[in-house]
């Protein structure tokens, strides 16, 4: 089957971009003690988490149980919740999931040791758990320091909880527009969990894991000393967003090419000034700013448009013709993948898979 | 079973307030010639398209062949489609649908209607076929005035194609601030339809349909005296920015209740000045502005959270507990119900059922 052939609108993958993503992040540890364990929130689609364990993930992130249960129904054997699970109901589900896989989950409430014992006991297992820092996201998380070591002694000393590590993730860093900011803030966080680990030492507790980073700072973080598992998400698509920050070289930042677009066909060419084609906000989530229209440099993709609507500014040039098929870069990855139920995968102009994104919609 | 069991993140509908937004509309046009359409892109969900039609709705509106198909598979008999369709294989699919069901789409361009007559005749049908007006809305449709009459008359003269009428469906005046910036947009796009009905008539060409109109204008559509048909959507949910514009009488627009909520559960209190609970822009799109957080003035939902996280600010008093659950009125309906594959439908405090959206994240 042909592209063309592609009913929209439709999200697809270029598969040889995706293949030389997830390359590019196995060399980046290649022959260092870092693990890589990419974060499953971004694709959702236990076809890309076999792809990126056989270049050697050790396991993958989920930031939901949802997303948890579809990894290992996909046969992921190792995955970390990088998130907190309170509710009884929800971690009766990861309990059930520790009894077939590894399973680590955070934790960053002394009442919340309680209940992930009080889970874990009622369901015979033993349930990882890391410690999540507050290091730049500003949700979850406690204070680095001593409210994280007082929080490791109490997981630690509970029979059903093995205390396994640190959860150090600083989103926000992620997107800073210079390497100079992302150099900063990442320098920042290294320290806080630094300390943390000097002070857990002291106390007489091991870190197994010191998990964070994501596809803006995981080099910095590969080369803290101090993180041993890279949590890159985004790295396998490369969104708009990313291509707007900058890169070491003070050139745009270009260490993954974009793999994941969203085609569009042009349904409306009354305008003078403007064309509509049919992906709107319900196709591409707008948070991040516009989608980058591939290749038609006649063509902007502005606000406007709607839920169903995209509206295409025209510049110099011809300008579209109705049916015209189009290829959107999307701003943002993540949630737009949770828009979709499949990805068409293609190599070079031709469709060779349809993978199931299997978390989609899921509850927490 | 209790709303207390339903696990979080949920999309929920208040069953009485559902049925009384319903009422209201009916009542509203009681005794006139104005016919009630409601569009379907809003819950994309056939159950609650019967109750719309058993309160009196003459058929629905859809804005994609795709959710057309759903409504037509849940029983509903006569479909607008809203917008433009010139893809062959989306037309294939809608001639496939007028054989079982009244279905008209719309046309904004010459070429599109030699496209939508082959499709027709290749499918030995008659399609119904609207001419879109750009009245406002600044994405599809002709200039009124002649250019719409040259093309009404284009379809007209085609064999399988029967021009009915109008579309004029003027989006941004809905969320205008104040009625008196509402009545002036719609009094425009009303002037603009009048002068083409004058011009067609001239022509010799009768409009059975003449459809616009939302949650925001209706009443001024329906008293215009020259639209016959309301598509209003967002009125069987009403949202928190609906709740945000001003009514007749200078205070709120409060013509109706709101009866859409997201159910979420509190995951995190370890910051002073926050909590997080587990909606994200996963389970409620922001696109605008912030939910509001039911009966509890003490929080505060705000940006800064994540695709899987909700950042609520504390205020003054207590302060949630983990595990609270919260109803947050989400901002935007549409594309928030687009993230969810059923509604939970509840009446007092008991789920009485549960509604498939089953025309959630399909094609165009």
């Amino acid at each position: 089957m042909s592209l063309d052939e592609v009913d929209t609108p439709a999200l697809l993958i270029d598969l040889d971009a995706l293949e030389e993503n997830i390359r590019r992040v196995a060399n980046a540890v290649h022959g260092t003690s870092v693990r890589v364990r990419p974060h499953a929130k971004t694709h959702k689609c236990p076809e890309i988490a076999r792809r990126q364990i056989d270049a050697g993930a050790v396991g993958l992130c989920c930031q939901k149980v949802s997303e948890a249960e579809a990894m290992v129904a996909g046969g992921v054997q190792d995955v970390i919740v990088t998130n907190e699970v309170v509710d009884p109901r929800k971690l009766g589900r990861l309990v059930s999931l520790a009894r077939r896989a590894r399973i680590g989950v955070c934790c960053d409430d002394p009442a919340a040791v309680d209940i992930l014992e009080g889970a874990a006991a009622a369901g015979g297992v033993t349930l990882r758990v890391l410690v999540e820092l507050e290091v730049g996201g500003n949700r979850c998380g406690v204070r680095p320091g001593a409210d994280a070591v007082a929080l490791a002694e109490l997981i630690d000393a509970k029979p059903h909880l093995s205390f396994v590590g640190l959860q150090a993730y600083n989103g926000p860093a992620q997107h800073l527009k210079t390497i100079g900011e992302r150099r900063a803030s990442t320098a920042e966080a290294v320290e806080n969990v630094k300390q943390t680990l000097e002070q857990l030492a002291r106390a007489g507790l091991g870190c197994e894991t010191v998990g964070g980073a994501g596809t803006g700072t995981f080099r910095l973080e590969a080369s803290s000393g101090i993180f041993n598992e890279l949590q890159v998400g985004s790295y396998v698509f490369m969104d708009a967003d990313y291509a707007r920050i900058g890169g070491e070289d003070e050139g745009p930042f270009s260490d993954f090419d974009h793999s994941l677009f969203v085609l569009t066909a042009v349904m409306s060419v009354a305008a003078q000034d403007w064309a509509v084609c049919d992906a709107g906000t319900k196709s591409v989530l707008l948070d991040r700013g516009m989608p980058i229209v591939v290749d038609r440099p006649d063509l902007a993709y502005v606000a406007g448009g709607g839920d169903e609507h995209g509206k295409l500014m025209l510049g110099a040039g011809a300008g579209p013709k109705l049916g015209d098929r189009l290829r959107l870069i999307p701003p943002h990855c993540d949630p737009t993948v949770n828009l979709h139920d499949w990805f068409v995968c293609y190599r070079g102009h031709t469709v060779e898979d349809v993978w199931p994104i299997a978390a989609r919609g899921g509850m927490f």
